[in-house]
């Protein structure tokens, strides 16, 4: 077996002074392209080596890069004249959306002038725009839009995808979301050797849709050839779990999933600020937990884990949260420096090759656990 | 149209001195007979009216009941020989479960002796031996389960099923689950005219899945029947929202849901309790700040509100937690006498079956939104 490259240490991409170029919409976010010039000066400042292609409104944009002289030989500006509104259909985008500051940013990465794309814009019309510019990856039938999620692993996070690119998964596109997932947690998150488990309503083998016990079936030849390690069955509950890195489910599952976390957790909240603002030996109180609320608030920030990536098509386009403030945009974009500096793209791609021959070898010999699959090129 | 006796103020069931009889399974839940029997004590404390059929070992329950002389005459003891373990297999319960204390709680129920049944086993197992003893409600394809949500509404809850009665949901199944979640929350939350949504990806008409779609198209004369508001679709983050009072899925997403839910208020807790537990300030300020953290955890504590409800059989059944303490089996048990005082299952029963009418009306017109369906019964 040839070294594996995706565990070496050292970037993979060139030397330590050739750049790395990100592609970024300016346009779209709640906080409109302040934030996002904001969020790229700190990004800049932390990676020597990064440069950006900005997409947007030069009239608009100019001016908020004059703050950041020092920064502006590794900014270059490329003029936009439209926008992808929050309201805009996907289905518009993908017919209409050429000229937009959206559009413009994944056709960086499609002429290759740049990595990775970074967007605060509406996620369904950034799926759509990436499908048809980027298209998928060979082999690949659905991509997937993989998140972070707090969790009580040594590094905080989890993984999760599908989040919501399709509301349908097969048993084949869970096994790609496998591979991906844990190409990513190794990429993205410096796990060595992620673990994956399959969402369903029960740990047991019986339980869950016909999909799931079809995935769970074929899961082994996929493992062995995406150098993962699958741990079956998990539950809801699992998802800020330590004994898994990677949850694999459909979009919209994935979606529903997600959003109730990020509801329950706003709750919590609510009903927390509620309970210390009543009454004064409360508020008093309040004041001398403030450090320990600090504390609690820095682990579960989503701004420190901003980023939800799209995987599986031929470029990689990180996705950030439309209500992302300066911090969270440098967050999304210093992910997004991470994956390129890796060549994520170029890993994953056979990583998806290497299970898909590994997928064939199994069935053709008839056995989900045997099969090698050969030894992946990254 | 008559007047609807679902709003009628005073309790439906006979006079105020005729008794309201309850099954409870007194084995299977984490803590044993103990807390099943301390849970019946402070029940029947509350309601005078009430009166328990107590299914279970009868050497082991007899001395735990000895220590409550004064409720003794309103507890009936049932003995069985054999209990339904948490590893037992739903397939195996339902051919060889006759003799345990489930089944002969669900059976009181079956044979008339008691109104509602309350047991805190295994929920797989508890609802194959209610589906085969009770049956299924005529025009009920799929049964399902409702639990209830920490929410923003004034009573504190929301309501939402199927969380893991079945994996699948047609449009049909779903449109049923609008009508019984409804007339749940009416006979046992006290909403008058309950707000009822579908959990789907997002609020558009054109997203989700097709059965969702559906199902969205043909509500308008279900909620007419049904006396309900449909608010449309909504998210995971709605679950606790204050726009809707019943939230309609299937129970694989459901199910998911929940324990997402469930897992992230675990984790924020142990989260705050290691921040909380950091520094003597820290401790000195939770101290202080106790009272705070009290009156939260009795806002979101899951023991006030301890009990699924299997919804669509001929007989309603109340699953207490597993964990459950005294305190949860006292709540699962006065939700019981709640729906047996209100004479839930006959209102439910013309419910679904005014539904059905509905349905089918409004399919011969051909449109979705006309159609009365009569009025109900009920």
């Amino acid at each position: 077996m040839v070294t594996d490259p995706e565990s070496a240490p050292k970037p993979a991409q060139g030397s330590a002074s050739e750049k790395v170029v990100i592609s970024v919409d300016a346009m779209g976010g709640d906080h409109g392209p302040a934030a996002v010039v904001a969020g790229i000066a700190d990004s800049l400042t932390q990676h020597p080596r990064m440069h950006v292609i900005l997409h947007g409104d030069e009239a608009t944009i100019r001016p908020l890069l004059e703050r950041h002289a020092d920064l502006y030989p590794r900014i270059t500006l490329r003029h936009a004249d439209r926008v992808v509104t929050m309201e805009d259909k996907p289905a518009q985008v993908m017919r209409h959306g050429q000229g937009t500051s959206m559009w413009s940013a994944i056709d960086a990465v499609k002429d290759g002038e740049a990595s990775v794309a970074v967007s605060c814009g509406n996620t369904g019309a950034l799926m759509a725009v990436s499908m048809i510019r980027l298209r998928k990856l060979p082999g690949v039938n659905r991509p997937a839009i993989a998140c972070l999620w707090p969790s009580r692993n040594p590094g905080g996070f989890n993984l999760m995808l599908d989040v919501g690119a399709d509301v349908k998964a097969e048993a084949d596109d869970l096994l790609q979301y496998a591979t991906m997932g844990a190409s990513y947690a190794r990429n993205g998150l410096g796990l060595k050797r992620p673990r994956v488990g399959l969402l369903n309503v029960g740990t047991e083998e019986h339980k869950g849709r016909a999909e799931l016990k079809e995935a769970h079936e074929r899961m082994g030849p996929i493992a062995q050839a995406g150098d993962f390690d699958y741990v079956g069955f998990v539950e809801g509950g699992d998802l800020p779990s330590a004994r898994v890195d990677v949850i694999v489910t459909d979009g919209f599952t994935g979606n529903v999933a997600l959003k109730t976390g990020e509801g329950t957790a706003k709750l919590i909240a609510d009903f927390l600020r509620e309970a210390f603002g009543a009454g004064l030996m409360s508020k008093f109180a309040a004041l001398l937990a403030l450090n320990s609320l600090k504390r609690l608030q820095k682990r579960i920030d989503p701004r420190r884990v901003n980023g939800g990536v799209f995987l599986g098509l031929n470029g990689t386009v990180v996705k950030s949260h439309g209500a992302a403030d300066a911090t969270g945009v440098s967050a999304a974009i210093s992910l997004a420096y991470q994956l390129a500096q890796v060549r994520f793209i170029e890993r994953l791609a056979a990583r998806v090759a290497s299970a898909e021959r590994a997928g064939q070898d199994a069935l053709q010999t008839g056995s989900g656990l045997s099969g090698s699959g050969g030894s992946p090129t990254e």
